[in-house]
C-alpha cells in the first residue's frame, strides 16, 4: 500500500457512500432486534457454511490458485486455506457467541435524584463498524458475528487475496440474516479489490462509527493515522515480565518461560524480561537454560552476559534498539533492573502499553505495580499470555485495545456498544 | 480564527512541546497522588482564592480595560467579569469537587476465571487532558478542579480576552499543588495569545490524551475537525419533546413550557416541540398561550398554524431549516406528527442525539423512545433540561457529549479515567 493509493477518488467515494447508506440503514433495525433474531442468525449461520462447505471450498480454491500464481509464502496461503478444521472453529465460534448474553438494553446504575427523576444507562449498540483485516478469512465470520450480536451493522474488507472466500462467506451471514428477518445488509463486505476504497471508508464518519483494524503493525499504523473516524487498535506488543527480588524463583521460571515460548506469534507474548539484581545470579542461569533448549535467541545487558558466560549460556549483546522491539520469534531481550522504580521506568520508556506482569511475593510491590504501570493489562504472578478476551472472560474477542478511550485491553462484544442516559419521569420540571 | 492561524510554526509546537513535556511528567505523579493530597489542593485553592480575591480582582481589570477599549458588547464583558459571586462560586465548586468520591484505583467486576487467575478492571487518569474554553475565566477553576480528582494534569488554554485572570487562577491551583506535595505542572495555563498554539496542542497526542473544547459551535467544530488527539465534544443540541397521544397533556404543557423558557442559553434546551396529531387540537391552544405570554417565537407547520389561527395566537410559517436550527434564544419550531414513528424519524433526521424526550402514559411507546432514539440521554415525562451532570448525580460536568465511543451524555468525573484490567494470579502459565 502506497501513500497514493489511499486516496480515494470521487469514484471510489460513490461505492463507500452507497454501502454506508446501506449499513446505516440495516443498523437502526439492527439495534431494535431482538436477541432471539440475532442468536437465530448466528446458529443459521453454522448451518450454512456446514451445509455448503463444497462451495465454500471451491470459492477458497480460487483464492488458494491466485496465491500461488502470486508466489505467496507457503505460510501465507497456509493463512488463507478453509480447510475443514477452520471451518469446525468458525461455526464453533458461531455458536458461542449465540451462547453469550446480549449486551444491548441492559440498564445499569439506576438511581433516584433530589428532583424525582430516575436515571440510568442503558447499553446501546455503537452502529457502523468498519473492520479491516488480513489474509485468514475466517476473521469474516468471527468479527461479523460479534457485529450482529452487540445490535451493529459491520462493513468488512479483508484481505484482497481472500477475496472470493471473504465473499462466499459474506454471503452466508447475509442469507442467515435474511432466514431471521433481519436486514441482509448488516453485514457487507467489500467486493472490489481496489485499495483505495479503504481510505474512503476510514475518512467517512458520515457512515462508519469505529474503524477496527487487524493486522500488522504497517497496516494499524496507516489506518490510525488516516482515519478520520475513531479506531479500536493497538499497534505494538512489546509486553515485559519484571521478576521482583521476593518472587518464587519456581514460578517465575514457568511464567518467564510460558509468556515467551508458549506461542512466539502473539502480540501478548512477552518480549523482554527484566530481573531484580538480587536474584539475577540466582534466577538467570535457570531461566536461560529453558530458552536455550528451545532455541531461544537471548539479547542481553552486562550483567546477564556476565552471569551467563559464567553458566556457559551463549547469548548476543542487546542494543539500544532491542528494549523496543517487538521480536514476535524466538529472540528475547533481557536485562537487569534495580529494584522496581528502576523496572517501572524502563517500562513507561520502551514498553507499547499492552500486558505487562511482575513476579514477587512481596505485596506492597505487587499493588503498586498494577498501580503504576499504564498499561492495558497488568499482572500480578501470572503470564502475559493470559491477556486474551477468551481468557478474561469476555466470551469472545474483536481486537485487544492499547488506546485510552472506550476500551482497553481485549475487547470483546461490549467494547461494541456504548451507554446513553435513559431518564424515568413522573412529570418532573427543573427549577433553576 | 482563521484557517492559517491554526497551522502551528516549530516555534509554536516547541512552546507545545515544553509544556507537554512537563504536563506528562506531572501526570504520573498525579496518577498516584493520593485522595488526601488531591482533596486537600482543592481546599486550599479554595482558601487562597478567598485570601487573594484583590489581586485577582486586579488581574480581572486588566482584561475588562482591554476588553471594554476592544469594544467588547456589554454581555461579554459581564461574563469576563471575576464578581465576588462568581469568586464564591468557584470555592464552593472546589469544596464540592473535594468532596466527591475519588474515583481513581477502585477495581471492579473481579471474577475467577476457568485458569484460575483473577480478573478485574481498574480505574485510571487519561493522563493529561487539554481544555480549551472561552470568555469565563472560572472554567480554569472548574475545570483544573475535575482534572486534579481524577489524577490528572492539564493544559488550559482559556479565552485570550481572560489571559491575566485565568493565568492569576492557575496560579491559585499551582501555589495549592505545591502546598499539598504535588507538582505544580499538573494545572498549566498557556501565556500566549497566540491561536496557533491550540493548532499545536491538539495536534500533539505525544503529550495530550483527550482534548475537550467548551464553547461556541464553531470553536469545537474547528478543534474536532483539526484535532489528531481525541474530543470529548458536542456540537449541538437540537433537542426535542414528542407529546404523545397518551400524554398527560397538563404534564405535557408543563415539561415543554419548563423545557423551552426556564432558560433559554443551555445546550439541553428544547429546540423543536412535536405533537401527535391526536391531541394537537387539545394541546396546542394552551402551550401556545403559555409561549405567547412569555414572548416566544412560534415557527410551525400547516397543522399547527391552522389550529393557533383559529385559537388567535400569532406564529410564523416554519422553514425546512427550522427543524434543524439552534436557536438557544425564545424561538421554538413547532411541528405535528402521526404518531411515534413519524416522531423518532423526525428526531434522527434532524436530531444532534443530545436530549430528547416523550410525553405518554403508554409503557409501550415510552419504552420504544427511550431504545430507539440514538440521544446521549433519553427521558419519560422529565424535561430536557434534567440533561446535567449534577442533576444525573455526577456531582460535577466537565462538559457533555454527543460522541457514541467512551463518554455519552453530561461527563462527570469518570469520564476523565478509563479502565485498565488487572490480573491477580498464583503462578498460572496459558496451556493453549
Amino acid at each position: 500500500m502506497n501513500d497514493r493509493a489511499l486516496v480515494p477518488s470521487s469514484n471510489e467515494q460513490a461505492i463507500i457512500d452507497a454501502l454506508g447508506h446501506r449499513a446505516k440503514k440495516a443498523s437502526s433495525v439492527m439495534a431494535g432486534a431482538s436477541t432471539a433474531a440475532k442468536n437465530k442468525t448466528l446458529r443459521m449461520a453454522a448451518q450454512l457454511i456446514q451445509d455448503q462447505a463444497t462451495a465454500l471450498e471451491k470459492a477458497n480454491a480460487l483464492d488458494l490458485e491466485r496465491a500461488a500464481v502470486a508466489g505467496l509464502e507457503d505460510a501465507a496461503i497456509d493463512r488463507l486455506r478453509l480447510s475443514p478444521s477452520v471451518i469446525e472453529g468458525m461455526c464453533k465460534g458461531l455458536e458461542q457467541v449465540a451462547a453469550l448474553p446480549d449486551p444491548v438494553g441492559s440498564i445499569s446504575d439506576l438511581s433516584r435524584q433530589p428532583s424525582g427523576i430516575q436515571v440510568g444507562r442503558m447499553r446501546v449498540p455503537l452502529g457502523v463498524i468498519g473492520i479491516i483485516y488480513e489474509s485468514r478469512p475466517n476473521v469474516t465470520i468471527d468479527a461479523a458475528a460479534l457485529c450482529i450480536k452487540s445490535g451493529n451493522a459491520t462493513i468488512l474488507r479483508g484481505g484482497s487475496e481472500a477475496l472470493h472466500s471473504n465473499q462466499a462467506l459474506a454471503a452466508c451471514m447475509r442469507d442467515a440474516l435474511v432466514d431471521a428477518g433481519l436486514p441482509a445488509d448488516a453485514v457487507q463486505a467489500i467486493e472490489q479489490r481496489d485499495r483505495a476504497l479503504v481510505g474512503a471508508l476510514i475518512q467517512s464518519p458520515q457512515w462508519v462509527d469505529v474503524i477496527v483494524p487487524r493486522g500488522g503493525k504497517s497496516l494499524v499504523e496507516r489506518i490510525s493515522r488516516e482515519a478520520k473516524v475513531p479506531t479500536i487498535k493497538h499497534l505494538d506488543g512489546i509486553c515485559h515480565v519484571f521478576v521482583d527480588r521476593d518472587a518464587d524463583l519456581a514460578m517465575a521460571s514457568r511464567i518467564a518461560d510460558n509468556a515467551k515460548t508458549q506461542r512466539y506469534s502473539p502480540c501478548n507474548t512477552m518480549e523482554t524480561l527484566l530481573v531484580d539484581t538480587p536474584v539475577a545470579q540466582a534466577f538467570l542461569p535457570v531461566i536461560a537454560a529453558i530458552y536455550r533448549d528451545k532455541g531461544v535467541e537471548m539479547r542481553v545487558d552486562d550483567v546477564v552476559a556476565n552471569i551467563l558466560k559464567t553458566a556457559g549460556i551463549p547469548c548476543l549483546a542487546a542494543s539500544e534498539e532491542d528494549w523496543s522491539t517487538e521480536y514476535l520469534a524466538a529472540i528475547i531481550a533481557i536485562k537487569t533492573v534495580d529494584g522496581i522504580d528502576e523496572a517501572i521506568q524502563h517500562i513507561h520508556r520502551y514498553g507499547s502499553k499492552h500486558t505487562d506482569a511482575i513476579v514477587t511475593a512481596h505485596h506492597g510491590r505487587a499493588m503498586r505495580f498494577i498501580r503504576e504501570v499504564d498499561s492495558a493489562s497488568v499482572m500480578i504472578n501470572a503470564s502475559t499470555r493470559f491477556a486474551d478476551g477468551f481468557e478474561f472472560g469476555l466470551g469472545a474477542e474483536i481486537g485487544i485495545s492499547t488506546d485510552k478511550l472506550h476500551a482497553r485491553g481485549p475487547v470483546g462484544l461490549e467494547g461494541l456498544t456504548s451507554q446513553k442516559y435513559v431518564v424515568f419521569g413522573q412529570g418532573e420540571i427543573r427549577q433553576s
